[in-house]
């Protein structure tokens, strides 16, 4: 086992880092990619609190960037025809795994910032949310044709908006359970997070079956 | 959007629940999966302090054990042939990925807990776990005809170890920063945890493909 193992299933740190700093800034997702590194990149390998938020809100937020931070990494210089790359009868395009993330945050947005139960979310929500957090066969049928940075915008704004709603929030309210789940909202979020990696590794297995892809480990 | 899709990437909270209660007692992995449910079931769904860790590593470790429980559940009656299916020549067997969340959280001890650097690991740490960490070929040939049981031994023995070493340990150390890394350790071990949420990913996917399997949208 070498050093270069060592983030095994992290993309190279040095691209890393100029996410790092492209996030860290808030810049648009045009020019995320080209971005030079700057001091704030370090941060992106600490999770702990951050300024602006209550201590573990702000612990919270370094996850949520960190696991964003890789898929970003992955999908980096994807074209229309890798986003709708259908491996399978059975598989979803990564363009659809994009919207569903972001199909994922809204709706943990709404359950935990604006109080709408799981089953009572507003028509105009589930309008635009529904096939890409469902996914399958309507989402197969409806998400195609859109460029990489229509599905960076969609997960950008997502992000911001839980920024602004989690700056406004405190550390009790981060631990209070929700009663109809039963889960707190540190889990709810937390899960946001995990959730972004878990499809991430859906990502990178559908990246290296894409035509012409070199060989992945993972 | 109906409640049933409130966790659409959870396993049903019922399977859920009674993992959580198996997992909180400590059980052997041979009964994992027929304990009934416990009072401490509910505490699956909360991220935050738990008794016995200082208040931050407790929040890491309910975070260890949530995305732990979704593996858990998702190989969940897995035969030796469905751990050992290939479902192509880059593909990684679902057992094999088992075998890596081991390799991984193993390395990850050795370095926060032991003080090895990346590059440094003992002989013995290596001949056991390189193969799994690194996947690929060498994993595809050497990582098949083990029973479930075997994996969930292994996970279970690396938990075990981890729960021990984090209860010696405080927040201090959590925060502490790596000077080869650049990571906190809470940013290494939060990896662990999403590390296997990401690899999760693929385990579906992959489940989903079993000859025989029915269809799913993740």
């Amino acid at each position: 086992m070498t050093s270069d193992h060592h983030f095994h299933c992290f993309p190279n740190r040095r691209d890393f880092l100029k996410l790092g700093a492209a996030l860290a800034t808030g810049i648009s997702s045009l020019t995320v990619f080209s971005e030079p590194a700057v001091s704030q990149d370090n941060e992106m390998w600490i999770v702990g609190p951050k300024p602006g938020f209550s201590p573990e809100i702000g612990t919270l937020v370094s996850m949520l960037a960190f696991t964003r931070m890789q898929v970003l990494h992955n999908v980096q210089g994807m074209s229309v025809a890798d986003l709708d790359f259908l491996l399978d009868a059975k598989a979803n395009t990564i363009g659809a795994l994009l919207n569903h993330l972001a199909a994922t945050e809204a709706y943990y947005q709404a359950n935990t910032f604006d109080g709408f139960a799981w089953d009572k979310f507003p028509d105009a929500l589930k309008q635009k949310w529904d096939v890409p957090m469902n996914l399958g066969e309507p989402a197969r049928k409806a998400i195609k044709g859109h460029n990489l940075d229509y599905y960076l915008n969609l997960l950008n704004e997502g992000r911001e908006k839980t920024h602004a709603e989690l700056k406004k929030r405190d550390d009790k309210w981060l631990a209070t359970v929700n009663e109809a789940s039963g889960m707190n909202n540190y889990a709810g979020w937390f899960h946001v997070a995990e959730h972004e990696s878990n499809h991430d590794g859906q990502i990178k297995f559908l990246k290296s079956r894409l035509p012409g892809a070199k060989p992945a480990n993972e």
